[in-house]
């Protein structure tokens, strides 16, 4: 399949419902994926929505319907009648029926969960209770469990009793009576083997795992390391309660990611899409960084005007504190980008500090020289003033080295205090910067230029 | 298995070691993942990793040796018998084998080439020849192809067959006599399936896929969007090539993360580890933003100057330009993000330009009007300027409002150009912001205070 184009298809298909010819509205959308019905759904009607929902063929239906967006899912639901309803939520897997209760009003969770039966109902309130962002949040129980005593046979027969249900087939959990994890093995194993096989010599016992209270960030970074398709997820007593699949992982990595973007530009992350959260909201999570950044420029701004007389004698002086705090700021933002990024992706550890201080003054003296050199030609052929020259110059020098340097130890040292390196980032380093370039520059130039 | 501490199997395997005792050291390591001996072997000397590596089980072996970084394994295929090279090349997958012929240096890759048949090095030559960042040069070719023709049971005779040598053998990709992709069938169809259904009726024809040229991005978004555990990749004929796995997809995606984290901060995108680049490649990457941001910084300065009759009739306008900047070049920064990373998610499509305006612009208010309040307050308590105060208010709405309407604005019509919008990111913003909000500052100024 190509890629889709979306418009054409939305003409398509409101053709076919004016002509109230479902059934080729139907073939349409069952050569689609329900990844793309569900973009689809959300550029159509309630009413459209309701109308073809309804002539999808049951398995598309259930995973188009968990592909949609919480919006489309509550007005769907709110035209379904019970019985629809109910047919959706037995098919849905755990983890997505978690989300969807999670996302939906109160009086919708209430048919929602009228419709599943009571012993699926306790365990769905106790996934419902792990805390946000933790694994046992985002697990689902949807997993082929084995006996040690069963044989390779037993292991086929009873995968495909069962699989038709089952979030993935492809490793399978040998656990013991009392539901503790004794080991795993992958069907390609199961295929290699002979059937008379034991599962209990067959199973590899060196299991990689999560646990329900750990953070997703690292179960998803397990599942990135270790290649993993799934990730088992035991309880205090090492009982499989669950798995993450490494779709759900890479949906996790890419939050984190948006995350880190959001804390390196100072706003206080947010997971609602951008249209869906209110401009208020918006605000809201912009103001308190803006605020204190604001309130710490004025620090600058006071420094400023401690060195009122020597703008009064050389009023150029003031043309070049722009250029000044701007190469800081990009100076520090380009080291703590760095830094930030690979603490994220282990490439750089805390104990490497001193290593990465190291490089950044290099390169920062590298960068501050040529950067002085370009910008003293400027100066003596705009003003022909050499001392103006050298003024800028090293305080330019200075101010790249600081940059850098803070760049790089700040977010380091966050790591190590067990905060968020990425709050670390340019905003802040920045403001620290700032100050600092602006009292290094007027110290320099009251101290060559004699004023 | 937990996590791992590094530090203290560092000190059993070298207590093991001497003491020669290496039955135990092997213990250690065949208990532990490929990807944390390759982390363990970046910490040991060349000697010690030689030896280690030849104790290894055949399979750990080579799973080892396609997680090790680069200089690791140049160390230690300079320290293997022509024999040994063979081993390990024989058995690791095209793709990987690709990847270390691109970075090993020339007299390495004329070792590795020796050791391979004339007929796979000829596929092999085929693979570099993709160009970099395409969906062909990440692909492999370990995959397993059924016939039409085949039934259920010829389909699992076959993957027996063959599936000690496949990168993945879930998904199992159905051919024509000439090569060309069909359809796919998963194990799990497989598995549900009477032994003598026939292929041709069990596969899925709506097949989704990539081509050798696309841009692997492309490719991994993909394998994220549809949930899948591997993409076939088609040449012009649509003859199927080769396949790209989730697990490599995931990397991809990390590495178009960083790409964008590097562009948004100002630095030419480079993807070797930060260590591993010098200080002058470091230096290289970062210098021509700066000097480009530095030579616009020069014009806000140009403006200044151009006011210098309003600064020397009241020297505290100097004290603002820090402030107002920062806060111009914050706003700017957190609409861009924002945006940025809305397009990258396909959250934010082009089309939503205006609706994504009206937002920003809204937000921008808001926040405009807070942080002049909350500067009134201050500049009516340190100076008892009410003009003062309103000409810094109204500068901050305006600032705000242009950087928050550029912010947004930018990123989308880079998209709309087809350029990246990551490239529009903050610093570009901040410049264009600066000039403008120090030019609206004096504007105001001058004719409100009358200078």
């Amino acid at each position: 399949m190509e890629n889709i184009n979306i418009e054409e298809i939305i003409t398509n298909i409101r053709e076919k419902l004016e002509k109230k010819d479902l059934n080729s509205a139907r073939e349409i959308l069952e050569n689609m994926q329900p990844q793309d019905i569900a973009i689809l759904f959300k550029e159509l009607t309630d009413e459209e929505v309701v109308k073809l929902y309804r002539i999808l063929s049951k398995d598309l239906a259930v995973e188009t319907f968990a592909e949609m967006d919480s919006d489309s899912q509550e007005n769907l639901i709110k035209a379904l009648t019970d019985k629809e309803l109910k047919e959706v939520i037995d098919d849905l897997f755990t983890d997505d029926t978690v989300d969807l209760i999670e996302e939906m009003p109160s009086n919708v969770v209430k048919r929602i969960l009228r419709t599943i039966p009571p012993e699926e109902r306790k365990l769905i309130n106790e996934f419902l209770r792990y805390p946000e962002n933790s694994a046992g949040s985002i697990m689902t129980d949807e997993f082929v469990d084995l006996k040690e005593n069963m044989t390779v046979k037993d292991a086929f027969d009873k995968i495909r009793k069962v699989s038709i249900d089952k979030e993935t087939i492809y490793t399978c959990y040998v656990l013991s009576e009392n539901r503790k994890l004794l080991g795993i093995l992958t069907v390609k194993e199961l295929l290699l083997s002979n059937m008379e096989d034991s599962i209990k010599n067959l199973m590899n016992r060196n299991v990689i795992y999560g646990t329900t209270l750990e953070d997703q960030e690292e179960v998803a970074n397990k599942l990135k390391k270790y290649d993993l398709l799934a990730l088992p997820i035991v309880d205090n007593e090492k009982r499989l309660v669950g798995i993450i699949t490494v779709d759900d992982a890479i949906d996790v990595l890419e939050e984190e990611n948006t995350e880190d973007f959001q804390k390196m530009a100072a706003i206080r992350p947010n997971d609602e899409e951008y249209f869906k959260t209110s401009v208020f909201k918006h605000a809201k999570s912009r103001i308190l960084w803006l605020l204190f950044l604001m309130l710490s420029a004025t620090i600058t701004g006071k420094i400023i005007t401690n060195y009122e007389q020597a703008f009064e004698a050389l009023p150029l002086l003031v043309a070049f504190i722009p250029m000044i705090m701007g190469t800081g700021g990009n100076c520090g933002s380009q080291a703590s980008t760095l830094i930030i990024r690979g603490l994220a992706t282990n490439e750089i550890q805390p104990k490497d500090i001193f290593k990465a201080i190291w490089k950044e003054t290099r390169v920062a003296i590298l960068v501050g020289v040529v950067l002085s050199i370009v910008n003293g030609i400027i100066v003596m052929w705009q003003y022909n003033d050499l001392l103006l020259a050298v003024v800028v110059g090293i305080t330019l020098i200075c101010t790249v080295l600081l940059a850098k340097v803070l760049g790089c130890i700040l977010p380091i040292l966050a790591k190590k205090l067990r905060l968020d390196p990425a709050i670390m980032a340019s905003p802040l380093i920045t403001t620290i910067v700032d100050i600092c370039s602006v009292l290094i520059y007027f110290v320099v130039a009251t101290s060559i230029l004699n004023i």
